[in-house]
Protein backbone atom coordinates (compact mmCIF):
# COMPACT_ATOMS: atom_id res chain seq x y z
CA UNK A 1 0.00 0.00 0.00
CA UNK A 2 1.76 3.02 -0.94
CA UNK A 3 -0.35 6.14 -0.23
CA UNK A 4 2.22 8.99 -0.75
CA UNK A 5 0.73 11.61 -3.43
CA UNK A 6 1.47 10.87 -7.06
CA UNK A 7 2.81 14.46 -7.80
CA UNK A 8 3.77 15.92 -10.76
CA UNK A 9 6.18 18.78 -9.18
CA UNK A 10 8.07 18.60 -6.15
CA UNK A 11 6.50 19.29 -2.76
CA UNK A 12 7.98 19.34 0.70
CA UNK A 13 7.82 15.56 2.31
CA UNK A 14 5.54 15.75 4.62
CA UNK A 15 2.77 17.10 2.03
CA UNK A 16 2.90 14.19 -0.16
CA UNK A 17 3.07 11.97 2.76
CA UNK A 18 0.18 13.38 4.71
CA UNK A 19 -3.47 11.51 4.41
CA UNK A 20 -6.02 10.94 7.04
CA UNK A 21 -6.36 7.00 7.55
CA UNK A 22 -9.02 5.53 9.92
CA UNK A 23 -7.30 2.21 11.51
CA UNK A 24 -4.84 4.15 14.24
CA UNK A 25 -2.91 2.14 16.85
CA UNK A 26 -3.61 2.66 20.26
CA UNK A 27 -0.51 3.62 21.43
CA UNK A 28 -0.22 7.14 23.67
CA UNK A 29 0.93 10.03 22.17
CA UNK A 30 4.00 11.62 23.91
CA UNK A 31 3.07 15.08 25.57
CA UNK A 32 5.81 16.69 23.96
CA UNK A 33 4.46 15.77 20.75
CA UNK A 34 1.20 16.95 21.53
CA UNK A 35 2.63 20.37 22.40
CA UNK A 36 3.84 20.63 19.36
CA UNK A 37 1.13 20.52 16.99
CA UNK A 38 -0.56 23.04 19.49
CA UNK A 39 3.08 24.98 18.59
CA UNK A 40 2.62 24.43 15.05
CA UNK A 41 -0.73 25.77 15.49
CA UNK A 42 -0.47 28.58 16.30
CA UNK A 43 1.95 30.04 14.22
CA UNK A 44 -0.17 30.02 10.57
CA UNK A 45 -0.71 33.82 9.64
CA UNK A 46 -5.01 35.14 10.16
CA UNK A 47 -6.39 38.15 9.75
CA UNK A 48 -5.79 41.09 11.52
CA UNK A 49 -4.02 38.52 13.42
CA UNK A 50 -7.03 37.62 14.99
CA UNK A 51 -5.90 34.05 15.52
CA UNK A 52 -9.27 32.73 15.79
CA UNK A 53 -8.85 29.06 16.39
CA UNK A 54 -9.70 27.52 19.19
CA UNK A 55 -9.10 23.97 20.64
CA UNK A 56 -10.45 21.62 23.06
CA UNK A 57 -8.11 18.72 23.39
CA UNK A 58 -8.85 15.33 24.54
CA UNK A 59 -6.28 12.61 25.49
CA UNK A 60 -8.20 9.05 25.83
CA UNK A 61 -8.83 8.05 29.38
CA UNK A 62 -9.99 11.95 30.09
CA UNK A 63 -13.40 13.04 30.00
CA UNK A 64 -12.76 15.54 27.87
CA UNK A 65 -11.89 12.62 25.08
CA UNK A 66 -15.02 10.68 26.12
CA UNK A 67 -17.24 13.74 25.17
CA UNK A 68 -15.52 14.26 22.11
CA UNK A 69 -15.96 11.09 20.92
CA UNK A 70 -19.57 10.67 21.83
CA UNK A 71 -20.43 13.96 19.98
CA UNK A 72 -18.97 12.09 16.75
CA UNK A 73 -22.00 10.27 14.09
CA UNK A 74 -21.28 6.49 14.78
CA UNK A 75 -19.64 5.92 11.47
CA UNK A 76 -17.17 7.69 12.74
CA UNK A 77 -16.82 6.72 16.29
CA UNK A 78 -16.68 2.87 15.26
CA UNK A 79 -12.89 3.65 14.03
CA UNK A 80 -12.16 6.87 15.95
CA UNK A 81 -12.48 5.23 19.71
CA UNK A 82 -8.89 4.08 18.76
CA UNK A 83 -7.51 7.47 18.70
CA UNK A 84 -5.46 8.41 21.76
CA UNK A 85 -5.97 12.36 21.00
CA UNK A 86 -9.24 13.87 19.53
CA UNK A 87 -9.30 17.48 19.15
CA UNK A 88 -12.75 19.45 18.83
CA UNK A 89 -11.51 22.33 16.02
CA UNK A 90 -13.72 25.67 16.75
CA UNK A 91 -13.25 28.86 15.31
CA UNK A 92 -13.67 32.25 17.90
CA UNK A 93 -16.17 34.26 15.01
CA UNK A 94 -16.46 37.29 17.04
CA UNK A 95 -13.37 39.67 16.60
CA UNK A 96 -11.54 41.33 19.39
CA UNK A 97 -10.15 44.03 17.81
CA UNK A 98 -13.63 44.81 16.04
CA UNK A 99 -16.17 43.80 18.63
CA UNK A 100 -17.73 42.56 15.21
CA UNK A 101 -18.34 39.31 13.14
CA UNK A 102 -14.83 37.77 12.23
CA UNK A 103 -15.66 36.48 8.08
CA UNK A 104 -12.12 35.24 8.27
CA UNK A 105 -12.80 32.71 11.42
CA UNK A 106 -13.34 29.13 9.75
CA UNK A 107 -10.73 30.00 6.65
CA UNK A 108 -7.94 30.97 9.47
CA UNK A 109 -8.78 27.93 11.20
CA UNK A 110 -8.93 26.05 8.14
CA UNK A 111 -5.01 27.14 7.96
CA UNK A 112 -3.99 26.67 11.97
CA UNK A 113 -5.40 23.08 11.21
CA UNK A 114 -3.27 22.37 7.91
CA UNK A 115 -0.18 23.33 10.13
CA UNK A 116 -1.01 20.57 12.66
CA UNK A 117 -2.22 18.30 10.21
CA UNK A 118 2.12 18.72 8.80
CA UNK A 119 3.45 18.77 12.18
CA UNK A 120 1.74 15.64 12.87
CA UNK A 121 3.25 14.06 9.82
CA UNK A 122 6.74 15.49 10.73
CA UNK A 123 6.18 13.30 13.77
CA UNK A 124 4.96 10.12 12.24
CA UNK A 125 1.24 10.67 13.46
CA UNK A 126 -1.48 11.45 11.40
CA UNK A 127 -4.70 13.26 11.80
CA UNK A 128 -7.98 12.89 10.20
CA UNK A 129 -10.63 15.82 10.11
CA UNK A 130 -14.03 14.91 10.68
CA UNK A 131 -17.14 16.70 9.86
CA UNK A 132 -19.51 14.27 10.90
CA UNK A 133 -20.75 15.09 14.73
CA UNK A 134 -23.40 16.47 16.10
CA UNK A 135 -22.72 20.46 16.52
CA UNK A 136 -25.05 20.95 19.42
CA UNK A 137 -24.17 17.95 21.29
CA UNK A 138 -20.62 19.94 21.30
CA UNK A 139 -21.90 22.84 21.84
CA UNK A 140 -23.55 21.96 25.09
CA UNK A 141 -20.66 18.98 26.38
CA UNK A 142 -17.88 22.07 26.28
CA UNK A 143 -20.22 24.78 26.84
CA UNK A 144 -19.35 26.53 23.66
CA UNK A 145 -20.04 30.60 23.33
CA UNK A 146 -22.64 31.36 20.87
CA UNK A 147 -19.93 33.10 18.90
CA UNK A 148 -17.78 30.27 18.87
CA UNK A 149 -18.06 27.76 16.36
CA UNK A 150 -17.20 24.17 16.18
CA UNK A 151 -15.79 23.62 12.71
CA UNK A 152 -14.47 19.80 12.78
CA UNK A 153 -13.36 16.61 15.34
CA UNK A 154 -9.75 15.69 14.36
CA UNK A 155 -8.69 11.88 15.19
CA UNK A 156 -4.83 11.81 15.76
CA UNK A 157 -2.41 8.80 16.30
CA UNK A 158 -0.16 6.30 14.76
CA UNK A 159 -1.32 4.66 11.73
CA UNK A 160 -2.45 0.81 12.12
CA UNK A 161 -3.13 -1.70 9.42
CA UNK A 162 -6.02 -1.89 7.49
CA UNK A 163 -6.86 -4.91 8.45
CA UNK A 164 -8.57 -4.13 11.23
CA UNK A 165 -10.85 -1.95 9.83
CA UNK A 166 -14.66 -3.17 7.77
CA UNK A 167 -14.26 -4.28 4.38
CA UNK A 168 -15.53 -1.34 3.26
CA UNK A 169 -13.59 0.92 4.87
CA UNK A 170 -10.37 -1.23 4.71
CA UNK A 171 -11.00 -0.72 0.62
CA UNK A 172 -11.01 3.03 1.20
CA UNK A 173 -7.48 3.39 3.57
CA UNK A 174 -5.85 0.89 0.61
CA UNK A 175 -6.94 3.25 -2.22
CA UNK A 176 -4.90 5.64 -4.08
CA UNK A 177 -5.23 9.45 -3.30
CA UNK A 178 -6.72 11.34 -6.16
CA UNK A 179 -7.10 15.21 -6.23
CA UNK A 180 -8.06 17.18 -9.91
CA UNK A 181 -5.93 18.60 -12.89
CA UNK A 182 -4.96 21.35 -12.36
CA UNK A 183 -6.93 23.03 -15.24
CA UNK A 184 -9.82 22.70 -12.84
CA UNK A 185 -9.00 24.65 -10.17
CA UNK A 186 -6.03 27.44 -11.71
CA UNK A 187 -7.51 29.68 -13.77
CA UNK A 188 -6.48 32.89 -15.54
CA UNK A 189 -7.98 35.37 -17.21
CA UNK A 190 -11.28 34.63 -15.92
CA UNK A 191 -13.19 31.56 -13.89
CA UNK A 192 -12.59 28.43 -15.55
CA UNK A 193 -10.27 29.38 -17.75
CA UNK A 194 -7.88 26.64 -17.30
CA UNK A 195 -4.02 28.90 -16.40
CA UNK A 196 -1.22 28.41 -19.19
CA UNK A 197 1.21 27.75 -16.87
CA UNK A 198 0.23 24.09 -16.74
CA UNK B 1 15.74 41.36 11.97
CA UNK B 2 14.92 37.78 12.97
CA UNK B 3 11.37 37.34 12.43
CA UNK B 4 11.82 33.77 13.30
CA UNK B 5 9.02 32.31 15.29
CA UNK B 6 9.84 32.46 18.97
CA UNK B 7 8.78 28.60 19.56
CA UNK B 8 8.53 26.71 23.20
CA UNK B 9 8.12 23.31 21.56
CA UNK B 10 10.31 22.30 18.15
CA UNK B 11 7.85 22.58 14.59
CA UNK B 12 8.89 22.24 11.24
CA UNK B 13 11.15 24.54 10.28
CA UNK B 14 9.17 25.93 7.22
CA UNK B 15 6.35 26.72 9.83
CA UNK B 16 8.70 28.87 12.38
CA UNK B 17 10.46 30.91 9.14
CA UNK B 18 6.86 31.55 7.27
CA UNK B 19 5.51 35.34 8.20
CA UNK B 20 3.93 37.74 6.14
CA UNK B 21 6.18 40.42 4.56
CA UNK B 22 4.97 43.95 2.77
CA UNK B 23 8.38 44.32 1.42
CA UNK B 24 8.97 42.39 -2.51
CA UNK B 25 11.60 42.49 -4.33
CA UNK B 26 10.24 42.58 -8.22
CA UNK B 27 11.99 39.22 -9.50
CA UNK B 28 10.36 37.25 -11.53
CA UNK B 29 9.53 33.55 -9.77
CA UNK B 30 10.21 30.99 -11.97
CA UNK B 31 7.35 28.76 -13.68
CA UNK B 32 8.48 25.47 -12.17
CA UNK B 33 8.00 27.16 -8.58
CA UNK B 34 4.69 28.32 -9.18
CA UNK B 35 3.66 24.90 -10.66
CA UNK B 36 4.92 23.40 -7.04
CA UNK B 37 3.03 25.89 -4.96
CA UNK B 38 -0.12 24.81 -6.77
CA UNK B 39 0.76 21.26 -6.68
CA UNK B 40 0.84 21.57 -2.64
CA UNK B 41 -2.34 23.57 -2.36
CA UNK B 42 -4.21 20.28 -4.00
CA UNK B 43 -2.93 17.92 -1.41
CA UNK B 44 -4.57 19.18 1.82
CA UNK B 45 -8.05 17.45 2.99
CA UNK B 46 -11.30 18.86 2.45
CA UNK B 47 -14.70 17.60 3.39
CA UNK B 48 -15.94 14.57 1.74
CA UNK B 49 -12.48 15.02 -0.77
CA UNK B 50 -14.64 18.21 -2.59
CA UNK B 51 -11.26 20.35 -3.18
CA UNK B 52 -13.30 23.90 -2.59
CA UNK B 53 -10.42 26.08 -3.47
CA UNK B 54 -9.95 27.69 -6.89
CA UNK B 55 -7.08 30.06 -7.88
CA UNK B 56 -7.48 32.79 -10.05
CA UNK B 57 -3.42 33.20 -11.15
CA UNK B 58 -1.74 36.29 -11.99
CA UNK B 59 1.94 36.90 -13.14
CA UNK B 60 3.61 40.73 -12.91
CA UNK B 61 2.76 41.43 -17.05
CA UNK B 62 -0.39 39.92 -17.70
CA UNK B 63 -3.96 41.37 -17.58
CA UNK B 64 -5.10 38.87 -15.11
CA UNK B 65 -2.40 40.28 -12.89
CA UNK B 66 -3.18 44.22 -12.83
CA UNK B 67 -6.93 43.25 -12.80
CA UNK B 68 -6.22 41.73 -9.20
CA UNK B 69 -3.99 44.09 -8.12
CA UNK B 70 -6.84 47.05 -9.00
CA UNK B 71 -8.90 44.89 -6.77
CA UNK B 72 -6.88 45.51 -3.74
CA UNK B 73 -7.84 48.66 -1.75
CA UNK B 74 -5.10 51.41 -1.59
CA UNK B 75 -2.99 50.31 1.17
CA UNK B 76 -2.48 47.10 -0.11
CA UNK B 77 -1.77 48.69 -3.70
CA UNK B 78 1.25 50.43 -2.44
CA UNK B 79 3.11 47.54 -1.28
CA UNK B 80 2.07 44.56 -3.81
CA UNK B 81 2.56 46.01 -6.78
CA UNK B 82 6.18 44.80 -6.22
CA UNK B 83 4.93 41.28 -5.92
CA UNK B 84 5.39 39.54 -9.16
CA UNK B 85 2.59 36.67 -8.10
CA UNK B 86 -0.44 37.05 -7.02
CA UNK B 87 -3.17 34.76 -6.57
CA UNK B 88 -7.07 35.66 -6.19
CA UNK B 89 -7.70 32.93 -3.56
CA UNK B 90 -11.72 31.59 -4.17
CA UNK B 91 -13.74 28.96 -2.34
CA UNK B 92 -16.82 27.00 -4.48
CA UNK B 93 -19.45 26.84 -2.15
CA UNK B 94 -21.25 24.67 -3.76
CA UNK B 95 -20.56 20.60 -3.24
CA UNK B 96 -20.54 19.08 -6.32
CA UNK B 97 -21.27 15.34 -4.66
CA UNK B 98 -24.12 16.85 -3.19
CA UNK B 99 -25.47 19.45 -4.97
CA UNK B 100 -25.70 21.47 -1.24
CA UNK B 101 -24.03 24.17 -0.23
CA UNK B 102 -21.03 23.37 1.04
CA UNK B 103 -20.31 24.60 4.78
CA UNK B 104 -16.56 23.82 4.73
CA UNK B 105 -15.92 25.35 1.60
CA UNK B 106 -13.61 28.86 3.12
CA UNK B 107 -12.10 25.77 5.93
CA UNK B 108 -11.16 23.46 3.38
CA UNK B 109 -9.79 26.81 0.88
CA UNK B 110 -7.80 27.53 4.30
CA UNK B 111 -5.94 24.37 4.76
CA UNK B 112 -5.12 24.06 0.89
CA UNK B 113 -3.66 28.07 1.13
CA UNK B 114 -1.60 27.16 4.35
CA UNK B 115 0.02 24.30 2.27
CA UNK B 116 0.97 26.82 -0.63
CA UNK B 117 2.72 29.29 2.35
CA UNK B 118 4.81 26.57 3.50
CA UNK B 119 5.82 25.15 -0.15
CA UNK B 120 6.40 28.51 -0.80
CA UNK B 121 8.97 29.04 2.48
CA UNK B 122 10.53 25.67 1.07
CA UNK B 123 11.46 27.65 -1.89
CA UNK B 124 12.79 30.78 -0.28
CA UNK B 125 9.27 32.50 -1.42
CA UNK B 126 7.24 34.53 1.36
CA UNK B 127 3.31 34.90 0.97
CA UNK B 128 0.87 37.66 2.70
CA UNK B 129 -2.77 37.14 2.22
CA UNK B 130 -4.58 39.93 2.03
CA UNK B 131 -8.42 40.12 2.98
CA UNK B 132 -8.43 44.01 2.07
CA UNK B 133 -9.82 43.89 -1.74
CA UNK B 134 -13.17 44.80 -3.29
CA UNK B 135 -14.48 41.44 -3.43
CA UNK B 136 -17.59 42.70 -5.98
CA UNK B 137 -14.87 44.06 -8.25
CA UNK B 138 -13.23 40.66 -7.96
CA UNK B 139 -16.34 39.14 -8.73
CA UNK B 140 -16.79 41.01 -12.20
CA UNK B 141 -12.91 41.19 -13.02
CA UNK B 142 -13.08 37.34 -13.32
CA UNK B 143 -16.46 36.70 -14.02
CA UNK B 144 -17.24 34.30 -10.79
CA UNK B 145 -19.97 32.32 -10.71
CA UNK B 146 -22.32 33.18 -7.67
CA UNK B 147 -21.31 29.75 -5.60
CA UNK B 148 -17.63 30.94 -5.77
CA UNK B 149 -16.79 33.36 -2.94
CA UNK B 150 -13.38 35.38 -3.44
CA UNK B 151 -11.88 35.25 0.13
CA UNK B 152 -8.07 36.52 -0.04
CA UNK B 153 -5.56 37.94 -2.51
CA UNK B 154 -2.14 36.51 -2.19
CA UNK B 155 1.44 38.47 -2.57
CA UNK B 156 3.97 35.72 -3.35
CA UNK B 157 7.57 36.70 -4.19
CA UNK B 158 11.11 37.47 -2.52
CA UNK B 159 11.72 39.53 0.46
CA UNK B 160 13.24 42.89 0.36
CA UNK B 161 14.80 45.17 2.61
CA UNK B 162 11.94 46.91 5.01
CA UNK B 163 13.97 49.93 4.02
CA UNK B 164 11.90 50.50 0.98
CA UNK B 165 8.40 50.74 3.16
CA UNK B 166 7.12 54.14 4.68
CA UNK B 167 7.91 54.27 8.12
CA UNK B 168 4.87 53.03 9.67
CA UNK B 169 5.15 49.96 7.48
CA UNK B 170 8.56 49.47 7.90
CA UNK B 171 8.05 49.63 11.92
CA UNK B 172 5.47 46.45 11.49
CA UNK B 173 8.21 44.55 8.98
CA UNK B 174 10.70 44.71 11.74
CA UNK B 175 8.64 44.13 14.50
CA UNK B 176 8.70 40.82 16.28
CA UNK B 177 5.76 37.97 15.59
CA UNK B 178 3.29 37.87 18.65
CA UNK B 179 0.94 34.72 19.09
CA UNK B 180 -1.47 34.28 22.21
CA UNK B 181 -0.18 31.93 25.10
CA UNK B 182 -1.46 28.34 25.02
CA UNK B 183 -4.14 29.03 27.97
CA UNK B 184 -6.20 31.32 25.59
CA UNK B 185 -6.86 28.85 22.83
CA UNK B 186 -6.09 25.11 23.99
CA UNK B 187 -8.90 24.16 26.41
CA UNK B 188 -9.99 21.10 28.49
CA UNK B 189 -13.15 19.91 30.03
CA UNK B 190 -15.05 23.33 28.48
CA UNK B 191 -14.50 26.29 27.16
CA UNK B 192 -12.03 28.79 28.51
CA UNK B 193 -10.55 26.13 31.02
CA UNK B 194 -6.75 25.67 30.10
CA UNK B 195 -5.31 22.45 29.52
CA UNK B 196 -3.03 21.14 31.52
CA UNK B 197 -0.94 20.18 29.15
CA UNK B 198 0.94 23.32 29.09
Amino acid sequence: MNKKATTEYKVLNVISERWSPRSFREDEIPVEKIRSLFEASRWSSSAFNDQPWRYIVGIKGSSSWNNILDCLVEGNRDWAQRSPLLLLVCAETLSPQTGKHNAYAAFDTGQSLAFISLQATELGLYTHPMAGFHKDKAINAFQLPSSVEPLVILAVGYKNTPDILPENLKNIEESERKRKPFSEFVFTDKFNKASEIF
